[in-house]
């Protein structure tokens, strides 16, 4: 490890480990009849925290306010979160495993499983919502109004729609790259372009980074695509071979393994141009954030 | 049917044309994979939409924003709505009954019951946070505030959970108003506070008009379990007689009849005496809105 390397790592850990304590606060332990428990269950302590980190290096790319972005970083997690206990059910994909526990309808009922999802989607708003001085209200707004549009029936929810839809019929590529820059890729730009809001940009930039945020965003589910043909589900923590299984389409079975692996790389090498083109000084981090994202084997 | 209420039968009308109008306009007809179909389903063209006229009534008593107010109470309406469709589900209630129609699940499948019911809790904070001078955007970031704790563990999910775990045993009648403040009394509530936002008001106004939407958020509750009882599923548009059937508590079961009706009354008492206390001169509205609430047979 060099020590770029290390001193990304480093910062990796900090991070991760600064977003863990404000979510281990904010998500309610005293919740009603278990809800809080089942709340906790499904994102403390677990998942890669992808969101969190391009929230987080973004805002320090632009010299955000770090406060906001905090939020900003845990309620994008919860709204991640709270969209992988709702697919995990029986009604969607009926998966048992997550994170390498049993999923949260498993361990909880279908019911409490349902109200905790509903309930952390609303937690989000609640996290990017303080009372006090803390976050100025207008920025509020504003990461409220990002947050929503890359979560809703145009973003995430609509992606999940198609995917339903997909179940069987084959997609053809421009489709099947449809459905996933809105099922995972606006939230995963989201979440860059929400660290941005937490500071002053110039339209340049702001582009840039929504550019390099749509990268990685598609990117991350090109390998997602990859590595759940080619690793074992003990490895991801969540069941393998599941899309194959159930017929659904994927970059590799669009494009065959190889060129799937090849488009990955592209996208890095274009995630990369755009930092470079945003005119950031300081996006070394986010350049490392696109190679983690890519080079990852869970 | 006198002058005056004639005048307001009139307000009701033509508000909830406004609200109509508005959500046909918000609720989008283009989600992808049959999403927007679903959510309008859910959400248009029924309903009572008690919570969008007090959010409007509101707004109007404090001489607020009418943009703001609208947005406001077509985001409760989406909360309101959304809660329906997932409480309607098997997990939950498992009802097939709606507003006289067939539940979401059952007209649409679950998968995308729960989806529609995901995408409509964002796009009740996509609605409340336009682009643009419409909504000042710390106006957004209350109202944002002011929804996202009512719907959430806290309030109606908070509620619901207790709801859940309430079916078979029985609750005192403390814990049986603590499940129902949270269940539904909160966003009742909350559509007075976010209507009330929308102007200035002093801390006593502010108080009470909490202290209003408390009374009929309890007393809404109240005359829904009495209806529960003595109205039958057509009259209801939803299956009657299920509470019951089920074994959960309810005001009529912890009180008896005839004490429910008395306690329904003693609210909206208190709900009037709120708002002669508010200090508002304008708040008739709101005074027959709580009438309405304890008066309906449906």
């Amino acid at each position: 490890m060099n020590m770029r390397t290390a001193e990304f790592e480093t910062w990796v850990g900090r991070t991760l480990q600064q977003v863990e304590d404000a979510l281990e606060q904010w998500v309610p332990s005293d919740a009603p009849a278990g809800l809080g428990e089942a709340m906790r269950y499904a994102v403390l302590g677990g998942g890669k925290r992808l969101r969190p980190l391009l929230v987080m290096a973004t805002c320090e790319a632009v010299g955000g306010q770090p406060e906001a972005a905090l939020r900003a970083a845990c309620a994008v997690e919860l709204i991640h979160a709270y969209s992988l206990v709702h697919d995990d059910m029986p009604c969607m994909d009926d998966d048992v495993l997550r994170r390498g526990k049993p999923t949260v309808h498993v361990q909880f009922g279908e019911a409490q499983a349902m109200l905790a999802g509903d309930a952390m989607q609303a937690l989000a708003f609640e996290v990017l919502t303080p009372d006090g001085e803390q976050v100025p209200p207008a920025l509020q707004a504003r990461l409220c109004s990002l947050l929503a549009r890359s979560a809703g029936h145009a973003g995430m929810a609509g992606g999940q729609a198609i995917d339903l839809a997909s179940v069987g019929h084959p997609l053809d590529e421009p489709s099947l790259r449809d459905m996933h820059r809105r099922k995972t890729g606006l939230l995963l730009q989201a979440s860059v372009l929400m660290g941005a809001a937490c500071g002053e940009t110039s339209p340049v930039t702001w582009a840039a980074l929504a550019d390099y945020g749509s990268a990685i965003g598609l990117a991350f589910q090109v390998v997602d695509d990859i590595l759940d043909v080619t690793q074992d589900s003990e490895v991801l923590g969540k069941t393998a071979g599941k899309d194959q299984d159930a017929n659904k389409p994927t970059f590799v079975s669009v494009l065959g393994l190889d060129a799937a692996r090849r488009h990955a790389e592209e996208l890095r090498d274009h995630a990369h141009q755009a930092l470079a083109a945003s005119g950031l000084s300081n996006a070394a981090r986010l350049s490392m954030l696109a190679d983690k994202v890519v080079e990852r084997d869970s």
